[in-house]
């Protein structure tokens, strides 16, 4: 399975309707792709009904992009969606049923008062625990706590994972946020969710990205993607420090492609909330257990470091326009196999993808590597 | 590919919650093909958040089946949702990433205000032309004047829909209307959009369907699926009394079974409108054109006829809960194959499927054989 083109608008906040952000992504794929007329499409939108008033996105898109004569669906699983389109497209391509699928995903949300936002997101939450106020960064505060607790993660190590996010944000044009922040900053800035602060949490952001993907060699490859579940309700499960549905995603994809995480020499990780950076290199297995917040205060993820993660910006800097999150991650991540994360690019053959849906029930991992 | 297990709840005005529905009719399904265990799970849905206000339909339902560590996703394609979720399954099995996949869908709304239903399912109307006020049941009878104009098509013919499914309807005992209409309480019954009338129009309908797919072979195969779409705006369409979305679907489902409408001897057709239903009967090619309506009249379509359509009460009488409705079809037909529709058996080894998303935006058509 192979990736022919990638493309991403700017993510920030947008004045173009969602329509017309995954227009400008798709097109972009496509042109990049060199194909005019994919045979599938999968549209990955997390909450666009509450967001826009409009429903039907699979229509709606296929119509917008003048290829309503193409198969279109809609995918979902919250916050990871877009790798749930990319996941749907994988089958029908393997299936034989579809040869080359654009994967298009994106949200517009910022002209929604955060209030709302908040709410709307939280729908992706257990409705009994939600009955009692909880928000996603509620829980993500209490998630950091247990994870300072237990695994004796440090507000330094946490608070270091945005000031490195936004220092790469800096090098990408199409970030939400472009300026540097310190330690000092990102520590000081006002609570959210204690222990989680304003920089420690990922922006609303409007934007789209899409990919194309075929049956015919290109120039870079999926060798392998990985699902992950977990319970809906943070009640039933055991440890609350570690995500089970991204191990388990994980072991699907490198079982896949036949390597593990030693082959991995860049990768996007799903930093809605810096502390999830941390957790998330440890259960992808990127770093050992108990490694990489340290890892993280002494530089190895850096953009100059042994394992750079997140060159993009991540969620934190790059922004987190819910669907399109996962297919922009893989669309960076292309950019740096093939050379051309100008101003960020890293040296690297395999990378890897890794994306949270909800408060970690649906998870993906994939693994793209670089055409010999 | 096969159905191992399908299953359904009452459709109509029920009392449980969404995911309670879903899971009643995912036990039944699961029960039916006596696993316990899918290895894949596909959730369809068309506004969940709005009408019951929770999101992440697929880690909830996998959480309250008990099966949090079976991948699930959801789909949706409007009110072909159902379908589009089997279509994921089909192409995630025959691509060798799962073995047995469970497809549930529904939707629970007859709870929230009539207006704000038809608000939300108006959603799936192209933004512009719904800017004018323009509604489900108005695109309808636009479409059914322009039927009646162009074609000839009566009222008495498609009344006659209604009066041949509320019939079948009341020896369903899943349907929401078990009671027989005549085709006086049709033709006189007040005017929703002319020229439809009440009696034109399914109800608001609660309800969950599943089914069991699966590599291994099983008492029902799916011969063929294939879907078909067309511009969401009404107004980039040539014609307006045909659905092209239906007839390209319906040559795909062809294309992959090997055989074409001939070898078909019961159908379920997508009428949520009762003109719908002979549209539909011409567009898969299963009548000749401009035959449908006569045929109806001249009960070649009723349960003693030598086709029988909607022999559950179709959307008209069993009920249409959104992304439950494709599945439950495929429920009803796995029925008859299978000689379990007591009350209302008829004899076939070949059975249709129809459903239409949206203004016939994004349309199914799946063909079912009884094992030999």
């Amino acid at each position: 399975m192979w990736i022919a083109g990638a493309g991403m608008t700017r993510f920030g906040r947008r004045d173009e309707t969602l329509p017309d952000l995954m227009a400008e992504a798709a097109l972009s794929a496509l042109a990049d792709a060199m194909i005019e007329q994919p045979d599938g499409l999968v549209v990955a939108a997390m909450n666009p009904e509450e967001f826009t008033g409009a429903g039907n996105y699979g229509s709606l898109i296929n119509t917008h992009l003048g290829l309503s004569h193409v198969p279109s669906l809609r995918v979902e699983t919250a916050t990871s969606s877009g790798v749930a389109a990319v996941y749907s497209a994988f089958a029908a391509i393997a299936s034989g049923l579809h040869k080359t699928v654009l994967v298009v995903g994106g949200e517009k949300m910022s002209h929604v008062p955060t209030p709302r936002v908040s709410e709307i997101i939280g729908r992706s939450i257990d409705p009994h625990e939600r009955s009692y106020g909880t928000t996603m960064p509620a829980l993500a505060g209490l998630i950091t706590r247990a994870a300072m607790h237990r695994r004796g993660l440090t507000l330094r190590e946490i608070s270091q994972v945005a000031v490195k996010n936004h220092a790469n944000g800096t090098r990408n044009p199409l970030a939400h946020f472009q300026e540097a922040v310190t330690l000092e900053a990102v520590m000081e800035s006002r609570f959210v969710a204690d222990p989680l602060r304003l920089f420690h949490c990922c922006p609303i952001s409007d934007g789209a990205a899409a990919i194309v993907m075929t049956s015919e060699p290109a120039e870079v490859r999926i060798a392998g993607i990985g699902q992950g579940t977990d319970t809906i309700a943070m009640r039933y499960r055991s440890d609350l420090t570690a995500f089970v549905a991204t191990q388990t995603a994980a072991q699907a994809a490198y079982k896949m492609a036949g390597f593990g995480p030693e082959r991995v020499e860049v990768a996007e990780i799903h930093d809605a909330f810096a502390p999830f950076e941390i957790i998330s290199l440890e259960d992808t297995g990127l770093i050992p257990p108990g490694k990489a917040g340290r890892a993280t205060l002494e530089g190895e993820t850096a953009l100059d470091g042994r394992l750079p993660i997140n060159t993009s910006g991540g969620l934190k800097a790059r922004g987190h326009p819910l669907a399109g999150t996962g297919i922009a991650q893989i669309v960076e991540l292309c950019w740096q196999l093939r050379g051309m994360a100008a101003g960020r690019q890293v040296h690297a053959q395999v990378a890897l993808a890794h994306s949270i849906g909800g408060l970690a029930t649906n998870n993906w991992v994939t693994l793209l590597e670089a055409r010999r």
